[in-house]
Parts: structure tokens; sequence; C-alpha cells
């Protein structure tokens, strides 16, 4: 029984460490030395090689090394094979931890500061109270519902909205398409944390940016498909949208010749929000491994329907 | 009876709404507009103005609008004179958003992304969970033990330093100069939030860099007169220190040859950590008139004999 590893090598050695110090008796296989791929009954991937059934015929689980499976594409992987996201602390954390920065840069005037900087201007501007600034987060699974409590103390006023109803205590939940304008309206720093599925492809568009109020900011900790980016150029030209900050672009790495490199009021940071740590990772693997040997559910197991 | 103010006229317009409906019975006036100055019994001042007891001869307290009273010639005021500081519960906010920005922008590498962006480089870096990140915060007072409180969710591992000791739950606390070297050698993050007095001037030095362990970093969020910046300079260029941000400086505005301003290892804001916010502060400073009027004590007086 065998595990196979396809993912960055440098994380793959500290991968196989733990396995080799805490699971000894799972055999450790890293891309592309696969040895017999008729051992191989767990993988454990960024990205999936095609034609997997063929390829590894006695394969049990798929276990992606992220949150998110958008990368994945669920259509061509065999339909009876249980795929499993990595619901990593430390991933929550990241994301926890980049949330509050960009949040609190929008609040606090950080892209304007930045460039006053460059420009060598030394001016202070007003501060508005954060009870008095209000932050929406769209998609409120986990990871999302971790943003809002770590955002709570700071005393922002708090919003969210997700395709289906929530109730979280201090957090004026939002739900389904019906309830997305007035969602809108009331959001100062619209933070996305959404799947990206093919209701949310393409969502942050002109069309969703006109309905937030006029020097409303955007925060994107979701994946590039979910931004036209065209739109927020136009957003931020016009002045209705006031800044962004995003850590994920359509095309990773973002070319050289990008418009939102030199743009004064984005705040552009390498897909960092959060990384899977296999120190964090490694133990809520092995307990889906376990879980799987003793034929018990999965924790992240994908609704393959979904895609989430 | 007449409170004279004496700081930005701008906010004085708001200052000026408050009293008029919140305590119709005080007088206001604007300086330099003082009027007949036997009236004048309160002083509402950023900075006071020279030869006080002859200038406002019933004068009998200074308010000054900030938390920490630096900027006063203690020396030159009258020395039966109360001296109150603005405790502000504005002002405290200011500082926890600005302090947790400022942990999170160095705990995230945002100083080499923001260097990143410029060149156009999309290049992630491996991430410390905060558990690991030893932040130190310099001056225990009302102000750091909140800052302290905010940053405790986010799971860094937290110290403080003051002159005298303390016990917060949580904090691993220093005492007194035996204790400074202890303290600095494990501060991946030094937070200054120091009064600035005799003892604490030009405290951030080359001696006390030396002090942190290699790639420290450090933030000012208390005077400019507590940083030798000859001596950052040199910790930055020597790599010994990886990154500072600070909000102070010995002179403000910044002068436009200042070598901060074009440094890619150091942000600088212009002194926004906090600012007084006549809706959160109008209720501190009346409750404390109120104080006098009954002549109980006031929160916030200065201990001449200290500086703070």
């Amino acid at each position: 029984m065998a595990l196979l590893y396809k993912a960055d090598p440098v994380r793959g050695k500290q991968w196989q460490a733990l396995f080799a110090e805490h699971a000894p008796d799972i055999e450790w296989r890293a891309w592309p030395d696969i040895g017999d791929p008729k051992d191989i009954q767990y993988l454990a991937a960024w990205q999936a090689p095609d034609d997997l059934d063929v390829m590894l015929p006695n394969l049990q689980v798929l276990f992606a090394l992220s949150a998110g499976v958008d990368q994945l594409d669920l259509g061509r992987l065999p339909a009876s094979l249980p795929v499993v996201r990595l619901l990593d602390p430390g991933i929550t954390r990241g994301m926890c931890e980049y949330a509050t920065f960009a949040v609190l840069s929008l609040h606090r005037d950080m892209l304007r500061y930045r460039q006053q900087q460059i420009a060598r201007c030394w001016q202070a501007h007003l501060l508005q109270p954060a009870a008095k600034r209000r932050v929406g987060v769209m998609g409120l699974g986990a990871q999302a519902q971790q943003i809002l409590a770590t955002l709570q103390p700071l005393g922002f006023a708090l919003s969210g909205w997700a395709r289906s109803a929530h109730h979280i205590p201090g957090v004026d939940c939002y739900a389904g398409n019906a309830q997305l304008p007035a969602f809108l309206s009331q959001c100062d720093i619209l933070l996305c944390v959404l799947p990206l599925t093919e209701q949310t492809q393409g969502i942050l568009d002109r069309n969703l940016f006109e309905q937030l109020p006029k020097g409303a900011a955007l925060i994107n900790m979701g994946r590039g498909g979910h931004l036209i980016e065209e739109d927020l150029l136009e957003a931020l030209g016009s002045g209705h949208l006031s800044g962004a900050v995003l850590d994920v672009l359509l095309q990773e790495p973002a070319p050289a010749d990008h418009p939102f490199w030199h743009h004064p009021q984005i705040l552009l940071t390498p897909h960092i929000a959060a990384m899977t740590q296999p120190e964090s990772a490694f133990g809520v693997l092995l307990e889906n491994i376990r879980r799987h040997q003793r034929g018990e559910p999965m924790l992240g197991e994908i609704d393959r329907a979904q895609g989430y």
C-alpha cells in the first residue's frame, strides 16, 4: 500500500519525513518515480495526471493538497473516485491573517500612504472608526466564518453572503441571488472567499461593482476566475471603487505587462494568503487516510455534483 | 468660566459643537480669540503657549489633546498646574489597528511583496506560523496592553517590557534595565509604544538593535525621539534587521531628502496610527472637567516628576 505525492518537491521532503516518522506503514512515492502503479492506493496532489483510472488502477482516494479543488477538472476524473480537499488549520490561519491585513490596509488608507511614501508626501487623512466601516464577506464556509471571527474584535460592522442561509452571531447574513443587491449596497469593503464554480465564475464584474457604494474597496482571496479584471480597472478608473487587494489572478504568475502590477490603487500579492504547511496539514491528511482504512467518512470530501 | 481650545481648527469646530450640545455651561473660546484671559479656567491644547501663568492667570487645568505629553515642555509650565493627558478610547482603537496592521505586514513579508510588485516579480516565500513569531512590546501602559490583547487571538508569541514589573496573562513580562537584554534576545518583531522621557530618548539605537535576533524587525509607534535614525539605517544595511514600520520621525513632516522615504525595507506613515477624534474624546474630556469641578481626581493626570 503506497501513497503517491505529486506537488512541490521541496515541501514533498517535509511530507516524506513526517510520513516516515508517524506513519511508516504507508509507503511514500514522489512523482514522477511511481514504481509499480498497482501499489498506489492514495494520490496526494495539487493537480491530477490525465487518465488517472488507467495510470493508477488501484487508486482509492484523491487527496487534493489545497482547500479549493477548482484546479482539478472534476469531470475528467473517474466518477466513483472520492476527492477530498485539505482542511489544513494552517491554511485557515493564513487566510485569517491575510484577510485582517487586507481589511486593515484598506480601512486605514494604506494604499494611499504607500503612494505618498513614493511621492515623499507627509500628509495625514481623517480616520474612520471601525464601527462605521462595513465589511462584507462573500462565501460563508468554514474559512469565511473564521475570518469573520478574527475581524469581529476589531469592531467592524460585519455582513456575509452565501448561496444558502446562514446564522452567525454578530454578522448580518444574506442568502441567494435575491438578497445579493441588498448585501452589496452596504459593503464598504467586499472580501471574496467564494469557491470557484460555474455559478461564481466572473461574479466580481461591472454589474456587481455598480451595486457597491461609491468609494468601496475589494479584496479577492478566492480565485482569479472570480474577477473580471478589466471591469475592476474600469471601476477604479472611474473612481467608483477606491482600491483593491488581490492575492489571485486569472493568469498566475502574472505576466510582466499585466496592468495590475503598477496600479497605484491595487495591492497585489503572489497567491500567498495561505499555503499548505506540512507541519499542520499532515495530521489532517493522515487522519483521513486512517478514516478511509477504517471505512469511516473522510473530512472535506467533495460533493462532485456541486464542485466543492 | 471658559475653556480655551488651542489645536487644529477643523477639529475645533467639531469640539465646539459637542460642547454647545452637551455642556452649554462651559463657554468655548478658540485660540487666538481668547477674550478676557481672566475667564479661562481650562486650556485644551496640543502645545501650550509660553508664560502660561502670566497669560492665563486663572487657569486651573491644562488638558493635553494627546495621549503623550512629550510635546509639552513640562519644566516651563507652572509647577502647580495639573496636566492631564487624553485617554481617548478612539486613540487606543487606532493604535490597536495600526499595531495589528504593522505586525501582520512584517509577519507576512509585505515589505518584500511591496518591492516585488514594483519589480513585477511573482514569487511566494515560505510562511512562518504566528505561534513561532515572537512579538515584543516595549511599554506596558494601557495602550500597550490593549495592543497585546488585540494581537493575542492571532496566535503570536507575546512578550512585553517596561520599567516596572507587570503581570499580563499570556504575555511574558520583563522589567527594568536588568531584564532588557533577555527581552530583546527573543523579539522577532519589536514594537515600541514607550512614552518619550529622558530615560527612553534614543533607546532604539545600535546597542539595542544588536541585542535583537538576526532578521528581527522594528515598529515604532512611540515618538521619533525614541529612534536613532542612522543606527536603524545601519542595522538594515548590514542585514541584521530585516525591516521597519515607522509612524513617527524626529522631524515631522519628514524633509523630502530623508533617507527613509525611498528605503525598500521601511514602511513610513505620516503619524497616523491614532488621531484624537472629538466624537470619542469629548466624553473623556468632559468627564474630567466635571471631576475637577466636583473636586475629584481626574483620569490621566500626569506625574510631573516622571513626565508621563
